[in-house]
């Protein structure tokens, strides 16, 4: 757990106290779950006292939302960045794919607690997040729409495409790890590839 | 929590009680995590001391492989039975996702502890679940190969298209709910088509 790794996953929090807490929450919650784990725990991991959390952090679950809340931050920002750029629909959706996937790949360890402690999130911290998650889905929804209408993609649901198609990139953080012999850029770009096929892409 | 359901989900298991806290298993799993659950808990969920449940499962982690072999069985089959089948390479790979995709739907809860909770399994059991895992990874892969040799598919690397086939079946656990207007089958019926698209198939 170092200083470098935690600044590259959360280039935005201050100080890097915060950010080596959140880097040890999400080792904790990765390895045992969201509610096996005690701030006793974090803090531990992070070096500190439970007082010192709580400088930082009022509750685990605050702790929790600030990881989650990066998380979807930064896959929204990605999505957004790629829908509104060049290019032709079938262009963006490999960029976004490409990068989806990769990132999932990347950081599976804090994907897989951005993507599966949804359920332990307090019910407002949730609704912000659900929001976040609607967007996403909403921008790739539109995209593959753009694409049906420009002649670009043929496909009869693009509801259950775009579905499938963040499906794919989100999973990723379920079975991906440092053994894997295809590293994320390499793993996105395939991905990529089959996503447009699965959209009938005329590329 | 009714017999009727549990008798669906493990038809196999004998006797009741069991399959009884299998299913209060899978509900506290589902909602707390493995690893915060204790005996006691899922003991009361099935209606049960905790010494009627270790008549039956002698620790936590022999119910949990009793729920995850199950699960693996029941996938392997489905899997198996498909690929033996009669059928061109294209028509055995729609009825194998159809069925893949509508067994995580329809069990989603179940497919949650299945799919999530691999790493809270004690190493034999984990290395006899991952044996399951990977036999069914090589009948998909073999069914691409199949595919890409007749002609029906065209794809350039098996491996990672077999693992997006079934990551794509895989991941609807995390995202099915009751709430979903798709039913499983019609979810599994347009995943199947997605899929043959993806694999470039000729149909």
């Amino acid at each position: 757990m170092t200083t470098s790794l935690s600044t590259d996953l959360w280039p935005d929090v201050q100080p890097d106290a915060a950010r080596r807490l959140m880097l040890a929450g999400v080792e904790s919650f990765a390895r045992r779950g969201y509610h096996a784990t005690t701030t006793r725990d974090i803090a531990s991991g992070a070096g500190m006292s439970p007082a010192a959390l709580y400088v930082h952090f009022p509750s685990k679950a605050a702790l929790l939302f600030a990881i989650s809340k990066s998380g979807h931050d930064q896959t929204l920002a990605l999505v957004e960045g790629v829908v509104a750029g060049a290019g032709s629909p079938s262009a963006r959706m490999r960029t976004l794919v490409q990068g989806f996937a990769a990132w999932h790949a990347r950081r599976h360890t804090v994907a897989r607690v951005v993507q599966y402690e949804l359920g332990a999130l307090p019910e407002q911290e949730l609704e912000i997040v659900t929001a976040l998650r609607r967007r996403i889905e909403r921008h790739v929804e539109q995209l593959i729409a753009d694409g049906v209408a420009s002649g670009d993609f043929t496909v009869g649901n693009p509801r259950t495409a775009a579905r499938a198609v963040l499906s794919l990139g989100v999973d990723v953080a379920r079975w991906y790890s440092e053994r894997n012999r295809q590293s994320p850029d390499a793993l996105g770009d395939e991905y990529g590839e089959l996503v447009l096929r699965m959209l009938g892409a005329s590329t």
